[in-house]
């Protein structure tokens, strides 16, 4: 038994950002913003990520039924209490389905791709809808540049339903995480340590704060070492790979998946100059973007690989 | 292949809050809160939530070796990113071991045991560490009385393990969400909605909130329905039942699966008086709890069953 993709869909929210205001807001140059992250420009939403998550769950949803389950699995939530899936419920006007949320920050879809698979494979649930939606651009620091020419805001559902035929389509799945390195991603407000009531809390610490050359310095041997771990213990080789769907966490992050992965460029998939890091929605987008625009195929073998803050990292091969 | 519970563990902060104490904070009298919540006493944590998960995954780790997993499944982060698994790792000093939340407030514990049975089952883990730790008592509202007279804080870590028998464990799982009723329980800070750097943001918005009443109306029948489908379509009859762990979310809710539920009372675990409602922690902490003064013991039939802001609720049907 095992699990079968069998909708997407995305939501760009219509507002475009180009580097050229993002460059005023941080104080940069435009070409400044271009080398340092690759990001050409970012969506900026107006609607709120449990508006922005439905859009895509519709176009994931069309034509397919109703999930028994919902799954948010986004970045920073709606509010505190109740969770995000909540609202997407609400949303969607969808009733008698449980909802929850799983969180691991920019990997949220992955690892809730594999918990959908094995809520599917112990048959718990039949047909899981995954909502990831993220409005970076609210969290945006201007005195951190680089973090905040990288954050776009978008949303991306994905519909996981059981494979009735014997085919297995999920493959490999692996994550690590290594909390030695929890500082270098961090929105350290929002919770009980710097609660909104303390009065030690400060405004900065509402803000995402990244420290961009130490996570990819740490990252990329971690990468390295997934990737080639993958492919010894998969039963697959690396060329059988059809798409590599990394996490959009910058352009050179991506771009390492080609320089130290060994990937050919064009097959990695890549819609950070366009989006930006779009958080936990990053991931889903590429793939939701990927197979509307034809490139995927049913029977590609998709290599989804990211990091997280955690940091964190993990990988999934799964066939279309 | 099923799972068992193969270690427990619960952090009780020292501090007590006697509800003489709670009175004056909130400006009504001790009998009011007593005959409005059942609560006597609550606990007040100086520690933040990392450490208090930490200090009860300790307990149920004691002897058992290092998980392959750890989910956090608490109602309110530490902070919004990473999420408090990631600490919970750190304080825990254990690493090349992945870690994520899941979050549906005060069922966050229950759907974090199904998610790992299902992960177990799935044969994608073998011994999955879940800690839930929440810390309420710093989003209480003052002119909220009701559900400021409630809330304490707590934590408690459970251990899942592969059953390597024949003998199933996980019998029955229900969850719903009617989210017509999200507004019931909130707390409506923290995430996109009303951010820390919204001027329409106001203070009140970082505290918990509950119609308590509304909740009660609400979510009765709800039980009622969920009850008695679980022994029409679980094989099991109510009698079979050892031991019903409800959510602690207030003594006239616990006490109505005695009065309409038709349990007895002396199988109903029951800690509120002494801890108040913890949140996600109140359900694995009356486990353990019931466990550790030998209440519970190997081969009972145990039923979990709550309520959650969204409205949720869910059960399962477990033998220890």
């Amino acid at each position: 038994m095992s699990i079968k993709i069998t909708g997407s869909g995305i939501y760009l929210p219509p507002k475009v950002e180009k580097s050229k205001t993002t460059a005023k807001f941080i104080n940069e140059s435009t070409e400044w913003i271009i080398a340092k992250t690759g990001v050409e420009e970012r969506r900026i939403s107006e609607i709120d990520v449990d508006e922005m998550g439905a859009v895509a769950a519709r176009k994931a949803l069309a034509g397919n039924g109703i999930p028994d389950l919902i799954i948010n699995a986004s970045g920073v939530p709606k509010q505190t209490i109740p969770d995000t899936s909540v609202f997407f419920q609400r949303e969607l006007k969808i009733k008698n389905v449980p909802c929850f949320s799983i969180h691991g920050t920019c990997l949220s879809f992955l690892i809730a791709l594999n918990n959908a698979r094995a809520l599917i494979n112990s048959n718990i649930y039949k047909k899981i809808l995954i909502i990831s939606s993220d409005r970076g651009s609210i969290g945006r620091n201007p005195k951190e540049p680089e973090s905040a020419a990288l954050l776009g805001d978008g949303a991306a559902a994905i519909l996981i339903e059981k494979e009735e035929t014997n085919s297995k389509n999920f493959h490999y799945w692996k994550m690590n995480t290594w909390s030695e390195n929890a500082e270098l991603t961090e929105v350290r407000g929002g919770g009980t340590f710097k609660h909104p009531l303390n009065p030690e809390t400060s405004i900065e610490d509402n803000f995402f704060t990244m420290d961009g050359p130490s996570i990819y310095k740490s990252a990329r041997k971690k990468a390295f070492k997934m990737v080639l771990e993958t492919f010894k213990n998969s039963g697959f080789k690396k060329d059988n790979v059809s798409w590599v769907i990394p996490h959009q966490a910058s352009l050179k992050a991506i771009n390492a998946y080609h320089d130290y992965g060994r990937f050919e460029k064009n097959k990695i998939i890549n819609i950070v100059s366009k989006t930006g890091n779009c958080v936990a929605a990053s991931i889903p987008m590429a793939l939701a973007i990927a197979i509307e625009d034809g490139r995927i195929q049913r029977g590609d073998l998709l290599y989804f690989i990211g990091t997280g803050a955690g940091l964190s990292m993990a990988c999934a091969l799964i066939t279309y």
